[in-house]
């Protein structure tokens, strides 16, 4: 598959862009079809361990997953910031993409939560790209509070 | 209006790099004759509140504030560093991208300041994209301390 | 040098994504045959004092750097994410790009390591874009540990 640098760019910008802005639905419509969603430490991937933090692999969990964490949103109260870096096809066709999420809680402050890599497969649906396999290696296996929001 | 791309992220590379080298007559020569400049806490956005942190409704009062941040800078002084995400247009032809701005202070310590998101409007002036209502949408309304550089 | 916007994109994104995977070797490639490297403070820099934190300013130095860094690294275990801005051309034909690097150790916890803003000179390799001359200007004139890694 050819994936067009612009097309790229958008995809990753409007996955960061639509969890800020809560807009979950639309999110869910930048994956295909059948699609798998992975949060795995990054140390448990360097060595081959399976373990995932979060491990959705079907588009039917993924909804579901999302619903769940829109009720733990009542309870850990925050809004996203996503930045993420320049997108690149590493050698494996694979898209790769660094990121940091901050969080603000209720009082107003800003923490950085998480940095890591996205490593996607893509698919083209249409004229549209798409996260066909999305898996998200978190620089830490400590995730500092409950993951209420999808990175 | 047709926006091309690469413009787009230069516009929102140079914006970026001129404040964080302290040129703010070149930073000032991105916007357009007839401007707007806002920071309005994302909650207040949200709800529809219109209170703005600043409020620069014309180029003249712009370039006033931007004469006064100079003098507020000598007894706060620090060096910025902006990190913009990948930007994109949105359903309204707006040109959104998130921020994460640092400070360094004289003691030599880098911190997180603040992040937020960038929702613009641009005109095309000739072959140049410039900004014609900046609105930066701050995820915090708790700043830490005095705004002493633009955002 | 005429210089394409996506190889120049992709040059940067490759830079960041090599460092963080421990991958010197591919890392170097992306350095010119002839080759300079320094990290000096921003400050030092503003005011035309030469003093560099590293200066390697040969692709040899630059090459038994990293090995010392390597073993270094067996005493200072740590894992790094750089986010890097969007790159662009300044006035003098050089390629900037402000970037972020985050760094997390053996317990889980990551931390802001350090910011500042390539200003690099490249060079046309064949079809590839090298780094000819990198200068890092670090916001700080205080690295908070040992530069374990390069930036």
């Amino acid at each position: 598959m050819k994936i067009d640098r612009i097309s790229l760019y958008d995809l990753f910008a409007e996955y960061g862009s639509l969890i800020d802005a809560s807009r979950y639905d639309e999110w869910l419509g930048l994956f295909a079809g059948e699609c798998r969603y992975r949060i795995v430490p990054r140390e448990n991937f360097d060595r081959g361990l399976p373990a995932a933090l979060i491990f959705c692999d079907s588009r039917a969990v993924l909804e579901d997953r999302i619903r769940a964490l829109r009720e733990a949103n009542k309870y850990n109260i925050h809004t996203d910031r996503h930045l993420i870096g320049l997108p690149r096809l590493n050698d494996e066709g694979l898209a790769e993409a660094p990121f940091a999420v901050y969080q603000t809680d209720q009082e107003g402050e800003t923490r950085l939560f998480a940095t890591g890599l996205y490593r996607d497969r893509l698919e083209a649906v249409g004229k549209h790209l798409k996260f066909r396999d999305k898996l998200i290696l978190l620089d830490t296996f400590a995730i500092p509070s409950l993951l209420a929001t999808p990175l």
